[in-house]
């Protein structure tokens, strides 16, 4: 990993993002990108799909995880790994320990969707419950760390999970040169943090936008401010977006996002229910984030080319907002 | 279209298919072909999703319909088609209709899904309610086609029918070669059978299996007798396989299909259920019949490597099984 950016002192660069595709490339998919004619009629623009819903356990976070986990030296390695997560980075950091053949830690908040913590069970990692808070969560693994030298792997705060993240940009951009705008949810902001990184490097004007639930906001006032903001609470049927931002994306966010724009949770549900019915594909509500910015904000958003990026499919069938 | 199979005298030969590949080829997508290593895993064999639910009107109907409707002469083609349908042929014949600048009447049955007439009429299809009876919908029909000259477009009792409907198998082999086996659902049979010449032309040991509803079980009771039997009542779930098989259909089956498997309506709704959770695709109910086939009944299919064509994706988000 270079120590920075070549333009902006940033703590990953382009070239991070292309090392982690090469990396992770026998571990993860090359994910399809979908469109649907009738979606395009609806909001008016032309719009693409990259589906990470369709990525191994269901969520782009395998890309981070396997550029963490192969990049540990095997010294480190061998004490396994560990991470705090609401779920899908849990699920993915598992299964890249056992495509690297070491064990996996997980501290989880109790209330975590049922299939998120049966995902991680299957995947052989080890499940530590704690309170739904991140000073619960990150007591958890400091607890860990301590006791066994397991290696943390942060859901978002670490260079090699963004640059992991950032290669869905990469290929998406690969696959469809022509977009004018890319768009993708913020929880922690690694997925949003990477991708602007190689899409601003692949394509200097392309409108990089945020998107995130006006209920867990942390990231559009911090953004807004340039500094640091917090979420008292984070209601929000967006699970995989109620974690705080981090640091090194708001140091992202700051040099190489255009827009972020917050969204109801009204508009998440309807957003979510036209994929299902029209695109055809199961995503869970993070996923829909992007997509309900098009309902009522859709002048907010530069170019009628917008990439979407589907961040995961990982939903409750018996609790579905409709 | 040619007179006769070069082999067995069917109405329909692997050349006609060829042809409407050619022919449909500026109007229908080239679908994806799926996979999933944790439905691998649940059933013990390498299974190939060929996904039509992400087909033009979310089913693979627009496969034959745009094939019979830019098969008519410009004549015949100017008074019109007409035709009678649950829902996706309707569909299907509107969007050709369009697609030719024709006009498009269907017959539906009252108790047709609201998605299904809901997409009718957006594609402009003037729509005459009947009795959910096949006699009912005949009668509608022929009612129009005296009025109007319009040209009948039987949504599988149809020769450029059954040979578009092929064209999806004929992709399907392209993209996978090396399948053991290819399975699909049957309700009038024209997508089994326009499948099965294509399969079997390509690769003369291909395993071609038809699964149906137990409940609506006439095709199955039609082959294994060499009779065309017929269903009294078809209550399944699976709304697209309630139709009457075909007269075209069932010879086509006597001649080149290997086995047909009927299923229970738990086991069409715990497969829906495992490829939404699984492969994060939205199928409807009949889709999900060739996959129960494999919950049971996977002995009874040859080989490891197994072709599954999903046939569509409209389904009533309101009225989930589960």
């Amino acid at each position: 990993m270079s120590a920075e950016n070549s333009k902006v002192g940033l703590p990953i660069s382009p070239d991070d993002i292309y090392k982690a595709a090469k990396r992770i490339g026998p571990y993860v998919h090359r994910t399809p990108v979908l469109t649907s004619a009738r979606l395009n009629e609806i909001f008016g623009a032309e719009l693409f799909f990259k589906c990470e819903n369709f990525q191994h356990i269901g969520a782009f976070k395998a890309r981070g995880a396997h550029n963490a986990v192969f990049a540990l030296n095997d010294a480190d390695a061998s004490k396994g790994v560990v991470a705090h997560s609401s779920g899908n980075h849990a699920a993915a950091l598992c299964l890249a320990a056992v495509n690297r053949g070491i064990s996996a830690k997980i501290v989880m908040p109790h209330n975590s969707a049922r299939v998120k913590i049966d995902a991680v069970k299957r995947l052989g990692g080890e499940i530590n419950f704690c309170e739904p808070s991140i000073s619960a969560r990150e007591a958890g693994v400091e607890d860990i760390m301590a006791r066994t030298g397991a290696a943390l792997v942060h859901p978002y705060n670490d260079a090699h999970v963004i640059a992991g993240q950032g290669t869905t940009a990469l290929e998406f951009l690969e696959e469809c040169p022509d977009l004018d705008a890319l768009l993708a949810p913020i929880g922690g902001g690694g997925l949003l943090s990477g991708c602007a990184i190689i899409a601003k490097a692949l394509k200097e004007n392309i409108f990089v936008c945020g998107v995130e639930p006006l209920h867990a906001n942390d990231a559009f006032r911090s953004w807004k401010s340039g500094t640091m903001q917090t979420n008292t609470n984070a209601e929000t049927i967006a699970d995989g977006l109620r974690g705080q931002l981090g640091d090194m994306a708001l140091d992202i966010f700051l040099e190489k996002i255009d827009h972020v724009i917050e969204v109801s949770e009204e508009d998440i549900v309807q957003a979510m229910r036209l994929v299902w019915s029209e695109l055809k594909i199961v995503i869970e509500p993070s996923s829909a984030v992007p997509v309900a910015s098009l309902l009522k904000q859709r002048a907010c958003i530069s170019g009628d080319k917008i990439g979407i990026v589907v961040s995961g499919g990982n939903v409750d069938l018996d609790a579905l907002p409709w």
